[in-house]
Order: C-alpha cells, then structure tokens, then sequence
C-alpha cells in the first residue's frame, strides 16, 4: 500500500547527507544564514525551534521529500477520516479505524469523520450534565454533601496521559477540588491513596475500555471493600469509563457510565473520556473545552503539506534524521516546568508503546531502527540530576526541550536581580545553547565538545489550550513516525507474553497445572527461597 | 596508577566471547547446568537473580578476571579507608577524599576512616537530641504547637535522594508527620508547595553544601517570604544543611545548622544530613538507624574479593558486560513496588552524574563507552507503557528488576484466586522470563525475539534496613563502574557550562554587557517572539 522507508530516494539522500552533520560548533555556526530566525516553525500556539539540530536546507528539503514519498500528510488525513490504520495485512490483527483525533474534532463546521464524532459530542453532553449535577448538588453523597475528591482508578493509557494533564493544569483546579489516582496492582498503592481520601466526600472513577484489565477490577474492589468498610453504598460514588456492552457498562453498579470506543487506543485516550471525566470535574467544563480546542488547532495544523509550517511533521522528520540517520537511540524529552513533571512518562508510554516495532505493516521485519527510547524529567532539577552525561558523555542524547514564557501560577520574587520565571528560562536557553556550541579548555575536563542536538518547543503559558496542543502534537509526531516506519502504531502485541506468563506464575504459586509449568515453578522456588 | 580498562588481558578475552554470548532461547537455556540455582547471589538483606543474563561460566571467570587486574575492590577499600579518588592527575580538579560510607560506618569495632566517622556520629547526636526536642514539644511554633511537616528545599543531589528514599518508607512514617519537597527554579514548584502546607506548623529545611546554590536560595527567599507574610518568625522555623562555614552555617538566621563536607558528593548524601534530617523527621531516630544499618551491611559486603559473592560488585560487572561488550546504551531500572516510584530518578541521577564521562582520571580521552543511559518506572504500571518495546522494538534495553516478597502495607485482597501481591510478583516473574525466552508464533506480530538480558535484585520487604542496602548497593556499583572505567565517578564538570551561560542570558534578558551577549540576545529575541 505504502512506500517502504528504505525504497524511497530520499532515504538515499538523507544517507549520504548525514556523513557530514552540520556543524553547531564551527563559528558563527548559530548566526549564519539567518539560521534563528529561519529555523523556527511558528503557530498559533506553539513555537519550534530548530536552529540547534543538526542539519540545514538541504537535510531540510530531503526530509520534505521522505515526507512526500512516503505520503505521511496524506496518511494522516486518512486517519483523521476513519481508514482501518491499526492493521498488519495479512494477519490476524485488531483492525480498526484510528479516530482518537475525533475526541476534539468539534470546533469546525465538518468534521473529519462524522459518526464518531457524534458520539464523542454525546458523551461530552452527558458529562456537562453530570458535573453540572455535580456543581449543583444534585449528584452528592448519602448525607447531601458535595463531593470533593475524584480517584480516578486506571492503569498505563487509562492512567498516565490523565495523571500528567491533571498535574500540569494543578493551576487551573476548581478551588476545594482534588484528584487521586491508583494505577498499580501492588497493594501498596491504593493502601496510601486511601489512607489520605475521605471516601465519604470522593467520587471514584474507574477506567478500562475491556472492563476486564487485572489491576484495575482489583484496584476496583479494594476501593469498593473500603467503601463498605466505611458503610458507603458503593453505586453512589462510583463512575465508570469503559466499552459499550462490557462488565462495567452496567448501570445496577455504577452511579454513571461514559462510554470509551474501540476506535481509540488507551495511550491515544486523554482527550476521550478517558482523561475528560476526571479532567471536567477538576478544572471544569470551559476550561475542558479549552483543552479540546487547543489540540484540535494542532491535528488542523498536522495536515499542512509543507514541512516547515507543519509543527508535528517537522518535529517527527527531525526525530527521524535524530534516530535512523545519525543514530541516536534515545531522546530526551525535558520540559522546563514543574507542572509538566508527568509528562515525560506519559510521552514514553505513548511513543514507545506505538513506535516500539520490529515489523512493517505487511508483517515483514524491518531492517531499520523504529521508536527510540524515550525519557525525561523536568528542568532545573535534571540540570543538577542527569545533565553531566549529556554534556560530557560518550553518548550523544537528542533532546527536546519545552518552555514557557511565562509561569503558570503568580508567585514569583525578584532574588539577585531576577524573578524565579526569569531564571527558569535563562537556564533553558542556556542548556539548548550549551548543548550545541560546547566550549573548548585546556583542562580536558572542562572541555565541551558540543554538537548534541536539541530543539525547543515554546509557548506563552501552560494553559488548558496550550497542554491540548502540546498533547496533540506528540500525538501526532508518533502517528507520524510511525506511517515513516511503515509500522502500525497502534497495537500492542507485545504486551501479550508478560500477561500469559503471569498466569503461570500465578499457577504455579497455587501448585495448579499450567504449561510452562516446571521452569516456572523452579523460578519462583529460587526467588521465593523456598528451597 | 591504576591499569587501563583496555589493556587488560580479560578485556580481550571478554571481546572474544561477546562474539557469542550464552543464548537464552535455546531450548532448557534457564535449567542446564542448575543455572536458575547457582546464578543467584545471595545476602543477608537482598539477593541478586542473574541467570537470565546473556552470560556463563566463562564470562562470570572473565569478569573476575577484570576485577582483579582493575584492582576493583581494593581500590573500594582506598575509597572508604579516606584517598583522594576526587580527583583529575596532572589537571586542576577537585582532589577530595570520597567518604560517604563514612555516614553509615556505625556498627563495627573500628570505622574504616574514623575521623569522617566521628564528625558524623556528631552531626547524628545534634539530629537526635534535636528529634527529642520536637517529639517533647521543646521544638514548637510561636504558639507552643508542635510541628507536623517538614519542607525540605534542595535539588539534585540535594532532593533526588531524600525524596525517592522518604517516597519508598512512607509506610514507615510516624503518624501525623509528612513532608514536601521543593527543588525546581520554576516559581509554580514552591507555588503549588506553599499553597497545600500549614507554614504554621512546618520547619523548613534548607539543603546546600556551599549555601550559594541559586534554585534553593530562590526559593529559600520564596518560603521565607510566605513565612513572613503569615507574620511568623523565619528564625523559628528554618533549618540548614550546609558545610562549615558557608553563608547558611548561621545561627541568627536558622533554629539549628547540620554539616555536610566536602568529601561527600550530593548525589552520594542521602545517608548523611541531606537525607537524615528528613527521614528522621518522619520515619523517626530508630528506623533511620536501621536504614544506615542496611546501608552499612552493605559497604561490608563490596569489600568481598569474589564476584560472585560481592553483590554490588557482581551488579556492576555485569553492566560492564552488557554496556562495553554486549553494546547496550541504556539500562531500565524496574522496581515492582509503587512506593519506589521515585528510585530510578535518584539512580539516574546518582550513576549518570558520576559516570556520564569521557576523560579518564589522567585527563585522556577514553576508547570506550562509560555510564549507559539510565531510566524507569515501577512495574505493573511500566508494563502497559512502555514494555511493548522492551518485548518487541529494534533496540534491546537490559533491565534490572527489583522485587519484594511481601508487601510494605497490610491492605490487600483475594481477587480471581489470588492476592494482589501475589499478581504483582507473579508479573514481575513473568516479564524476567519473557525478557529471556521469548516465544515463536507464525503470526509476526506476535513473535517475540527473547535474548533481552535481565537480572532481578530480590528482598523480602521493603523496610528502612532494606531500603538502605538497596541505595547502597547502587552507590557502591556506581563507584565500582567508574574505578573500572578509570574515570573520576565523583566530580561533575559538565554542569558548568550552562551556569555560565544562564548567567550570560540573564545578563542579556536585563541588557546589561556580558560575553557571548551577541549569540544570547539574539536568540532570546527570537525565543521570546520580540522580533
């Protein structure tokens, strides 16, 4: 159906141009050219900056033509409009349409695929009825008091995109409003997330589209064990986000159901109600809007053909050149912000999950490099944490950098001559710069050999709009990636092994017959030390 | 003064069988040869589960081998016993003695450097007598209250360790007592603090070993502020964790000062006064001496000469094998334990901080690879994140579990025929064995390579005396990595540049002069859309 990634003539090309990389510390390397002015892609909420990769015009204009004859604008356009993306052709596979872009598809007169569309304008009318309910309340606990606290019960994609939005718009909560949430399957916790929740005040949200996922039915019933502990009639508390027709798309055990579709992946979920139910109740209906909007912008935005004013594509073709021409095997994502201090992992799950493949879309192995490994924490404190290795290891690790021009919140202080915000942005520009000029001494020590290659996402503030945004444009960047590598980013086989293999365990420690049986039962005596 | 890692005979010999190295899918690969039993190093505290590690016999000879031309223990024991190993020959460096295992160096007849031992049996009598005093109420607020949190201020060193260790006791925490942490420059970090703390109830405690570390000074100002603010004295609540002598060992401005010294690098501090003054807090006195206690088991332990006894030291070993030889960037750090959710950001920061080098301790540029890429979250949850490409992607990711018997907490149920501690060991297992063996399947997208190396570092519970050894074991890899590698684990020059050019930036952002101005400007002006 698609070109192969190794068959294009611009793969040829990129080849032969990354024998010689642009060189970020020659002089005047940043300066010339225009080279800050030019090499940034802007939008409407969002910056790019990409004067310190390692490339020029004619990278720049081989990667528009890997874009082209790889027809990823097309490919996504096709997603956006309901073709059967999560496919291997020629075997069993899940085979369905990928529309989690449909979530927010709501703002134009069109939209790209109707029907679901529709539906997800039917569950976001159903839970501005519900918090409205919430607000006013008529949804509220045995003795007529409102609720305060939300636990959101999930786990991977029903967990981490939710988790890492909640934390970055902590700004932006309904005063009095709190979220927690339990993902793990160690008893541990949910234990300390229940020692610090007045259940009797909580709504308790529990989230898995097959409503079968192990963790979380059993995260379920502890939570549910506590609320009858406390003598609580569980259907009064809790909600569900789940399949239509599954065992918790079941109105006789929860207060309310929301509706999660086969269509969307749980890592591609945060903008479903998936993230929207937990999300409306702790910042509200508007500034949920706001959120939607914001990553509606950038899917619009990801179907621009040029590649210079398509921020996701750019953003995507640069990763490529990062990781199959020069071959770095990792990237670091480090955001310079507190608030986004989840994001990172959500981005690690999201990415690596869809972009960590050995076949192509025919079932073939592909004799290329797929998804790098992704990781990051927030700066200033990796600065002070990880930074060494970055500057001064033997591996060169890309990095994608976020800032904001301005602080979330309004506390802030002058301190020697300059605000915290003030400080926080010096310190990110300074690390893009550091990164790729490097410096040279006469003490080997302090020798910087520069050349690591970053790029700078920027916007004005972390708002609802601005986290939508950024959320869709990693969304997109990995849909992306994923159609360049002619992998299918949108399954997860290899998830399967682990889970069978943990049913023998779980076999093998209650002496029942299982296949596998033997080298299990021999582990886990040695682990256990059962000897 | 030490041999080159490349000119040993072992390094030959261990290039040569990297050539072929043990295959784990060959059928019966984990039970020939006793391997599920003889590949197990056990200790006291915790045991170490090799046998899914793509090596045998003659790779573990191999090894010893290495270890001993590299004089690896014996150089431990010159670290603990007081040498400058803190240092560059022939170069300006820091030229200091490495003495943390001095902290802990409380339970046998004779420390190994008593001087560093007592000054910190000294700083410990000042904590505990201090501890006694808030328990009595001696320690209060203004109004005779006493205080029942603590807002530990620092970042990296000063925050990473402290943080993931009190993350990890929590189910230790005396009743009533928690603690915040505040590390980031970004003003939303102390922001989001301040807004959820009682200031009237809470010491603040200020961690930095020159005292002139910018984020934590910022935001000293920034708590002092709200402390102010509410008309509290700042005097009453502040407390500094500072070397002799710097700007914050003053008593007018803090209620009690504890010492760090300059042979104790911060991301090696977490058994002294950076750690201590916190966990005391709240885990009390008694439970931070077993945590030292555990730590101290183990310093013991990496001064055994046999590898496959000396845990850490095997640990280490086996990086190397899998790092220089086997040719992997990176290393996942898997605990299956929620409450160690923050360690694998403590190890990234304690190991690529030490060993993200490329000069050896003579200046030179090294030949080979040194500190790999470390990074990780805690298992079920990474499980639906990001194991679809530990199983399945084009790059094979070594993996250290680790895993717990019993649970910290008491909560659990029985669900579907087992306890959730019992699924959460049973998939811990079953992702070790996964890892290795793979499975075949006709359909490719459910084919599952195997030969992906891991080892499982096993304890029965995750106490403060196991906690301790845990951190221990990570410090004295660290330290055996870098002695192997020749390079100084203990600096951190690569952090400088970007100081330096933070300064420059802030210069430009206030338009004063400064170097490098013309670069800086122009690039603030088009980050900051100026233009």
């Amino acid at each position: 159906m698609f070109k192969a990634f190794t068959e294009t003539t611009a793969y040829q090309e990129l080849t032969q141009l990354a024998k010689s990389p642009y060189d970020l510390t020659a002089s005047g390397a940043l300066q010339n050219n225009e080279r800050l002015s030019r090499y940034i892609c802007r939008s409407s909420l969002l910056d790019l900056h990409y004067c310190t990769e390692r490339l020029d015009d004619r990278v720049l204009a081989a990667l528009q033509k890997l874009a082209d004859e790889l027809q990823l604008v097309e490919q996504f356009k096709m997603m956006r409009r309901g073709a059967y993306l999560n496919n291997i052709e020629g075997f069993e596979s899940e085979t369905r349409q990928v529309l989690h872009t449909a979530c927010r598809d709501l703002f134009g007169s069109v939209p790209a695929e109707s029907s679901a569309t529709e539906e997800a304008k039917n569950e976001l009318a159903k839970l501005k009825k519900f918090l409205e309910d919430i607000d006013r309340g008529i949804v509220c606990n045995h003795l007529g008091e409102r609720f305060d606290t939300m636990v959101h019960v999930g786990i991977g994609g029903s967990d981490l995109g939710p988790r890492s939005i909640y934390e970055a718009l902590q700004g932006y909560r309904v005063a009095g409003r709190n979220v927690c949430f339990i993902a793990n399957v160690d008893p541990d916790d949910a234990a300390r997330v229940l020692a610090g929740v007045n259940l009797e005040r909580s709504l308790v949200t529990i989230v898995s589209k097959s409503g079968t996922t192990l963790e979380t039915l059993t995260n379920e019933r502890l939570v549910r064990d506590a609320l009858q502990q406390q003598g609580l009639d569980a259907r009064q508390h809790c909600i569900s986000v789940t399949g239509a027709g599954s065992p918790m798309d079941n109105p006789s055990d929860y207060l309310q159901s929301f509706l999660m579709f086969d269509y969307i992946g749980g890592r591609f979920s945060s903008t479903s109600m998936v993230g929207a139910v937990m999300l409306g109740f702790s910042i509200g209906y508007d500034r949920l809007t706001e959120f939607l909007e914001g990553a509606s912008v950038i899917d619009l935005l990801a179907e621009e053909v040029q590649l210079q004013k398509n921020l996701p594509l750019l953003l995507a073709m640069i990763g490529i050149w990062n990781r199959n021409f020069l071959g770095h095997e990792t990237l670091a994502v480090l955001p310079y912000s507190q608030s986004l201090h989840r994001f990172p992992a959500h981005l690690q799950q999201c990415d690596m999950e869809s972009n960590g493949k050995s076949i192509d879309r025919f079932g073939r192995a592909v004799p290329y490099e797929t998804g790098p490994i992704i990781w990051g924490e927030p700066g200033t404190n990796g600065q002070h944490a990880f930074y060494q290795l970055l500057h001064q290891g033997t591996t060169v690790v890309p990095a994608e950098f976020i800032g904001f021009r301005r602080a979330q919140r309004g506390l802030d202080l002058q301190v020697e001559g300059s605000t915290s915000q003030q400080k926080l942005v010096a310190n990110l520009l300074a690390q893009v710069i550091a990164m790729a000029v490097g410096q040279a001494s006469d003490n080997p020590n302090r020798n910087f050999p520069g050349n690591r290659p970053s790029c700078l996402l920027m916007a004005d503030r972390l708002t609802p709009q601005v986290m939508g945004a950024l959320l869709a444009v990693y969304e997109a960047k990995i849909a992306f990636q994923g159609f360049a590598w002619n992998i299918n980013s949108f399954d997860q086989e290899g998830v399967q092994l682990g889970k069978q293999l943990a049913t023998t365990f779980l076999e093998a420690m209650n002496n029942r017959s299982g296949s596998r049986q033997s080298l299990a039962r021999d582990f886990l005596t040695q682990v256990l030390d059962e000897v």
